[in-house]
């Protein structure tokens, strides 16, 4: 049986929402890439009560007990005096310890009888060196009380220091060793997660879900499920298995199903973006791209570009917000846009086919839209996006009506634009038949 | 006494670190700003039985227990489930609830059996309105055994959808103004959190604490602190008070003193952008402005274009990755870039000219660089990106060696190239002169 590990974060800063727990999901991944189960984590203020409850209730349930924060030298900092009270322990300085908080003051000020504090451990406890500031990690191996009161249960403590750059060395290091050797058990049997993103665009949530239906039902090991994201669908396999190869061996013929299930609806794995996706296509089909982009004013242009090699395949972005630009650099004629409006159909058509004209690309894309909060009406209100795709095929142009505040409709306006030139390498000019 | 609120998110990919928790800390900070007290956050998975355990120790302990997530239309979106056998209640469906999915589903494929799941509540729950996906929220107030067994206690329980783009506006909405009246209890009293972040760009850490040293170091309430962020640093007051109006009348006098310091180099406070301030400062002056970029690939116009309001100064932006079109849309000459190179001083200069004149702005951006991870030479590594900027009184241009990976980089000379904007409506062109 797999161990578990169960993490307590320290801070009221945290409760106020003044930062962000990002130490929590980095321990996370590594828990998982380790093999340890991960039920709970929580969080608590600076308060040594609280602390000490929460100590005892994770040391009720998990093999392993992580803290992570009140390692600083004030007096607000009290996760090793709340360890050593739920042990039962003394408070002792470990003296090579506070000998490398003096050196570390060498030449830059001199510690306070503050940092003394950082030097301190519940007795029996080791130092963790932490090479990028003055608080040592602590690790306690110890016995603790078993919840039936029958003996005592062996236990471990860990405590890490708050400031991500000293917390993720020390997880890096020398928490992911010991972690290697520990999270197996003493029967040596552990379980590896491994995780896979499949990610899905231009089919909804309940259309993949639809087509994946019996194998979500079906899949144990691994596990399937779908995540709905703003103009895309993540679909994550998870496995369980005692080693990495393992877990390979069992992802790899249920994505071969998935992949099967859903094609070329799939643009890319992990981490990959649609920008980037897109580009990647684009380049081995020999394609150029060049785009006219007015209320995403930019955003198309940076998603394709965020990924390095865009140079290969997208050619131009204008970004016209003005009328007068969209006439002087796309040549859109100024009588189109004072019939019908720069944010209409006509104008779209007019935006993709000209900056293609301009950069002599392969396709051209044009959006206009109203993305608010200001400059709707009732026959365009806010969320009204107009999409154009030109080709040496012809041009076409989807109206949208998208939902959210500026950002998201924004977002999905260039989701689907994306998704238009994906189409169109896939299906050619009939992905745009009804 | 202010009442209490526990925040309970839910979610197997919390806990294998798959993504970040990012709701917890913006709820955190509607909770800090309303004087809720926040004592304790947990994070558990899709398991039935984990979460009514969670449910059960925070209902024991405060007064509103919020969840966050689990209310999806897959079967292992548990919460509402475990609220209703926690306090006994059976599972109905809400029609309004129902109906308003069907007719979201209207014109883009049908709801499946599933969505009706997410119409599902505890009885006597009521259902709160999401405007921005098919997961309505809920809200119940019901009775709760006592600890002592000693009859019950009123609890409130809040369900929230767990994608950040229908959590936040149900935070922002419902949740604050629900908060509003509840928070302060039956006798009235809290105690209001405030804080006030006045964001710097232009001016290092060290030289910013170096001018607020006194300050901070006399600071009790409100705290001083300084934060450094990629390309800027955040000043961050926070204050104590018995009312909304006390906080305000605190932060008052120490934030003049902060202004008083940094002057213009404080471009804006709390959620306020570079790129927005930029447009706005633009718009007051009566001056316009059109960016030409290579290597940041439309994050410069991206940024510009973010709030609303951005045609009032935002005239052009030429995203230019290949040569051809540098010189078909902005007339740099193909001399120029063969012999100096596309990433030089002199193609920055001519970009930000070029940009300019086709745009008739009063000011134009060039940006040219290498982001990496390809394409450094001992020359030009990595990080080398050219800034100019070009008005009526002639252009300048600063070379820049950056460090990070791609998108800090390209943050970064985004960010400089703004701050140049800045600098140059403050002091004119003796920015720019040594």
């Amino acid at each position: 049986m797999a161990r578990s590990v169960e993490a307590i974060a320290v801070g009221t800063e945290l409760l106020l929402g003044q930062i962000a727990n990002t130490n929590g999901q980095y321990l996370a991944q590594v828990l998982a890439e380790h093999g340890a189960l991960h039920y709970h984590q929580t969080t608590v203020g600076d308060n040594r009560g609280r602390l000490v409850d929460a100590l005892r209730l994770a040391l009720g349930r998990a093999d392993m007990v992580v803290t992570i924060g009140g390692l600083g030298p004030t007096q607000d900092d009290l996760t090793k005096e709340a360890v050593a009270e739920v042990f039962g322990r003394a408070i002792v300085v470990d003296e090579p310890s506070w000998e490398r908080i003096v050196s570390r003051f060498r030449g830059r000020g001199r510690p306070t009888p503050n940092n003394r504090r950082q030097a301190e451990m519940p007795e029996g406890a080791v130092a963790i060196e932490n090479a990028h500031g003055t608080a040592p990690g602590v690790l306690l191996e110890a016995a603790y009380p078993a919840a039936d009161a029958a003996g005592a249960v062996p236990r471990v403590v860990i405590c890490l220091p708050g400031p991500p750059n000293e917390f993720r060395p020390m997880v890096s290091g020398f928490f992911a060793a010991y972690l290697e050797r520990w999270a197996a058990g003493p029967d040596g049997a552990r379980t590896v997660l491994q995780s896979r993103s499949l990610r899905i665009a231009g089919m909804g949530e309940s259309q993949v879900e639809h087509e994946l239906r019996d194998l979500i039902d079906a899949g144990e090991n691994p596990t399937i499920a779908t995540y709905a994201k703003p103009g895309e669908v993540e679909v994550r396999l998870t496995v369980r298995a005692g080693s990495p190869a393992e877990a390979s061996a069992l992802l790899g013929p249920v994505e071969a199903s998935v992949r099967g299930r859903l094609g070329p609806w799939i643009y890319g794995a992990d981490e990959d973006a649609l920008g980037g996706a897109v580009v990647r296509e684009l380049a081995e089909r020999g394609l150029t791209l060049a785009v006219a982009e007015s209320c995403t004013g930019g955003l198309l242009c940076q998603r394709l570009t965020e990924a390095p090699g865009a140079s290969a395949a997208f050619l131009l972005g204008a970004v016209t917000y003005a009328n007068a630009a969209k006439e002087a650099v796309l040549g859109v004629p100024a009588d189109l846009l004072a019939e019908y409006g720069a944010v209409s159909e006509q104008a779209a058509r007019a935006m993709a086919q000209g900056v293609r004209r301009r950069a002599g690309a392969a396709l051209g894309v044009g959006i206009t839209g109203i993305a608010g909060p200001e400059g709707g009406s009732p026959e365009k209100p806010v969320g009204t996006v107009f999409v154009a795709l030109a080709s040496g095929d012809g041009t076409w142009c989807r109206r949208l009506g998208l939902g959210g505040d500026r950002a998201v409709i924004r977002w999905r306006a260039s989701q689907d634009a994306l998704v238009a030139v994906r189409r169109y390498m896939l299906s050619g000019p009939s992905a745009f038949e009804r």
